[in-house]
């Protein structure tokens, strides 16, 4: 046997972060009650107790998402990897589809879109704007796509897309409608079967108020037929939810070993969401971001989202002329331990990216916010 | 606004599960000072707190693999995620690869590879068995692979697979060598650079004792110039090691939000392992290993796997006739709260299947087990 080699046997001192409070675009600060379940002991991935905690998780996303969609589950990786569970289940080599891009996040579909082989229709707005019902319609007559992807809450402008009719325009031409809400869940008003939704995902450190590792991900009927119905096999082993769904479902069938104190802080951030009610949580995101528009606009700062469509969870604001964007987070950071964010694409040093999600949600953080920015600008 | 629907809004109890001795395939019981590191308060997955730590992970894994590899990083997904992204970071569409197959996880690998449209070339040995360097080489020298892909340590199995002179051979055919570690990193004597390892992966609720959640893949520099010398694209976005790289290579740029608490966890889990010495942990684990072979031998049981490739973390203990397995192990966890798995596939009801990994790998363990076993027997 060779002898070890210890030239990377570092030594490390006991975990001590820094006091962040997280107010850019997520993560956000997991709510403390959450912090402890992830700490709480293991059981198997298979122990009867955990297939309990897995159905209460399930349940509570249904209700997080106004869903009665039976393949409701956290996918075992980030928001990043529920968005590709969902393009990868729904979209098929050669299919057309049309992508909303008014952001980094529809960006990224057409990037995942594109490597699964889809045809890809970009439909393209400025970003921070939405697109209008008629611009929607005009691009599925046009064409005739198998999927229509939405980005319903953009991270990267804080633009929420208005989604009246869009379901039945889908349904009309047996099209999947799919959306982003990966900065909505747990934080704007969700009604994906009111809505007509086919396929949502998001992501657990957002306005759930979870750390990130887990990417709730659901399906509807139209969308399980349409995996059921497949020419081809998903070409992705570990986020093939013909796979998948079997360990979520009846069968209980091996798949891979689920993250199990991941799903011990989800089902924990659930219960805060079940706890409070999405209406009273809905209201308190919308109050909180209401104060810092107006502590904003009192500070002659102008936000980059026309009201109408700007979402509570996420704002973002223009950089004055003159104004280094990243000194000025640099500075919150060193000062006050704020963490906030810049622009990212087309807004890059043109914005900051302010979140107020959950937990964080919270009259006090506004405040401090307000005049800590107040004091470095 | 439509009204909320409360159907799925359930009403549920503080978390409180069962104090499982977790003495199966895994995920193996986390060690306490993990569990304690996971609930630690957040940063952001850009802040220079969080880059620190990554660095940390990053060098402690090199460390525990025996390796200089630059791109060693946790996958933000659980071992078969890693797994993925071995297969579709290395080969392309059309690529001819050989893949060693004596057990479940051989198996999946063959899957995965076909996904990425592979053409697969099996070489299939009764699980519990290893395949012989002159086995193997006629493989290679027959189909040229462009990969050979083996498991170094068969969880359905509890076989090692020797690695002497392979390395050479695949160097000679211009293939890469790619290993599953799942059940060896942390447990089982590994020399990744030493024998010319070029690809491997692994899961971390194994011999490593933290919880399941990250997957760690390391690519040597072979295997680093094949993905950048590709053709076409990785077709997976979330696995992608060439923008993943990026995050945590020196570029720092945004990919996905890393799973902030899991890798405060393994941090912790890879200290452990810093702490100990891998000598001193290789050692413990054959150790205990040990223990229980002679113990499960006075009771007149029979491992299934030749004592000369036994793994010390994963025993597979064979069924004596008119015994029922499964119902032993349900007596198991109702009596004693020890979790111990049955077989899969081949093995299915003919084994059953005992870890003692990391943290799990304790005398006291061993004892409880044997006597329990002979209680139930």
């Amino acid at each position: 046997m060779p002898s070890v080699n210890n030239t990377h046997r570092i030594s490390t001192t006991d975990l001590d972060t820094p006091p962040r409070l997280l107010l850019g675009p997520g993560p956000s600060n997991a709510h403390p009650r959450v912090l402890r379940a992830l700490s709480n002991r293991q059981v198997g991935h298979l122990d009867p107790a955990f297939l309990a905690i897995m159905g209460e998780v399930q349940e509570l996303l249904r209700y997080a998402w106004q869903t009665d969609n039976p393949v409701t589950v956290p996918v075992s990786g980030t928001g990043s990897a529920a968005m590709e569970a969902a393009v990868a289940n729904t979209v098929e080599r050669g299919d057309s589809v049309v992508i909303g891009v008014n952001g980094y996040f529809g960006e990224r579909l057409v990037d995942m879109a594109t490597r699964y082989g889809a045809e890809v229709h970009r439909l393209d707005r400025a970003w921070g704007e939405a697109f209008s019902f008629d611009e929607i319609s005009e691009a599925v007559e046009r064409h005739k796509p198998r999927v229509l992807l939405l980005v319903h809450a953009e991270t990267s402008t804080g633009a929420r897309q208005p989604l009246e009719g869009v379901s039945e325009l889908c349904r009309e031409h047996d099209c999947l409608l799919l959306i982003d809400t990966v900065t909505s869940l747990g934080g704007v008003p969700l009604f994906l079967d009111e809505w007509g939704v086919d396929v949502a995902y998001s992501g657990t450190q957002k306005c759930l108020s979870c750390p990130p590792g887990l990417g709730p991900l659901t399906l509807g009927p139209r969308a399980v037929e349409r995996l059921a119905a497949r020419k081809t096999k998903v070409p992705n082993w570990y986020l093939d939810m013909s796979l998948v769904g079997q360990y979520w479902g009846k069968e209980r069938t091996y798949h891979h070993t689920a993250p199990i104190n991941m799903n011990y802080g989800l089902r924990e951030a659930l219960r805060l969401v079940a706890e409070e009610g999405l209406e009273a949580r809905w209201e308190r995101h919308a109050r909180n971001a209401r104060l810092l528009w107006d502590g904003l606009g009192e500070m002659g700062l102008a936000c980059h989202v026309d009201e109408a469509i700007r979402l509570p969870s996420l704002t973002t604001i223009r950089v004055p002329d003159g104004v280094d964007a990243a000194a000025v987070s640099r500075e919150l950071m060193a000062r006050y331990n704020i963490e906030m964010a810049g622009g990212l694409g087309e807004l890059k040093g043109k914005v900051w990216r302010v979140g107020l999600m959950g937990f964080n949600s919270r009259e006090e953080n506004v405040r401090l916010l307000l005049s800590a920015l107040a004091e470095v600008l």
